[in-house]
């Protein structure tokens, strides 16, 4: 068995923000020379996502409505969690779109469909923040 | 390390459908003999879902209403996405009902509780799609 | 490639809890011996879940409104599943929280970031459910 771990920084310049990482993650296959395996990508903070979906910035901001509507951030006060911190809202969205993702390597690439994408969602942003690519395979 | 990778062709005859996988990925645990492992099932579309909860048709009657209520197809313009489309819904609905999942294998077997199954989720049908299967393991 | 499989079970006192399951986790990563490999912990039942979040109990009760606002339990009857049952809502939260999630274990620990806390969801409990995990890797 082949495995390589790896950790991305984010430091998104917005509180909201999608980023596409599909060619870091992409990389990373590469370099772990895995042919078959799985190929974890996950969030290592609470209060971001990552989530595969489509990438169109169209889509992104009904996804950024949509989140609102779901889990308003506003008014602060309306949540227990926000005692000292703003960011509820951030950990309900975030569970929304996703902690997570598992995706299959497959001859060596990621085995996706025409339109996957994987996305860091961020939903408290302006600070650093890690995602982990896990491949396992061999 | 054993793998297997195969693609399940789905071509719901209507816009909206929850199918019932569960049959074709046991049997694809069967073909790749692997006893101990992983069993990754997933959406190749993002306006699909793989998701795991029961066989009920009451139930999946309450997930489209509830679906429809949380994330409208209609008015379709209320969506940047829909620009030329009309499925940006679809994208949302299958958010919610996630795109992956991840089974354990067991004794040759879907490590299953009493009432857990597999359904692909159709949120914009009537075309060809297909859903990933990758089981790794010994 | 090494493999451990183990059964937790759960029986909340109320119908609705979380329940922070880290400490049995993290107890059966030592047990595996596993260094580096893949860690999946799901709910084998289908009105619970398994996700990551902040140990917080302020966000927890922001979770439990949160929920009851997007899927509430009552008016029973307003669930086509609820005919002899009344947890149709339960299948419909899980659904948000999610039922499973694949964790990384790096130089044999749980590769975690500096919040993440795996939780055991119920929403539908008193009475016997079951987590599995299940730990592949070398």
């Amino acid at each position: 068995m082949k495995s390589l771990t790896e950790y991305l920084w984010m430091n998104t310049p917005t509180k909201y923000a999608f980023v596409n990482i599909t060619p870091q993650v992409e990389e990373l296959v590469r370099k772990s020379s895995v042919r078959d395996g799985l190929c974890l990508v996950s969030a290592m903070h609470i209060t971001a996502s990552v989530f595969i979906n489509d990438n169109e910035s169209g889509l992104h901001r009904d996804f950024a409505e949509w989140l609102e509507k779901l889990a308003p951030h506003e008014p602060i006060s309306q949540y227990a969690h926000n005692n000292g911190e703003d960011n509820a809202d951030a950990h309900l969205k975030r569970t929304i779109m996703g902690r997570e993702t598992v995706v299959a390597i497959t001859q060596s690439k990621l085995d996706f469909g025409p339109w996957e994408q994987i996305f860091y969602g961020e939903f408290d942003g302006q600070r650093r923040k890690r995602v982990l690519v896990k491949i396992i395979g061999e």
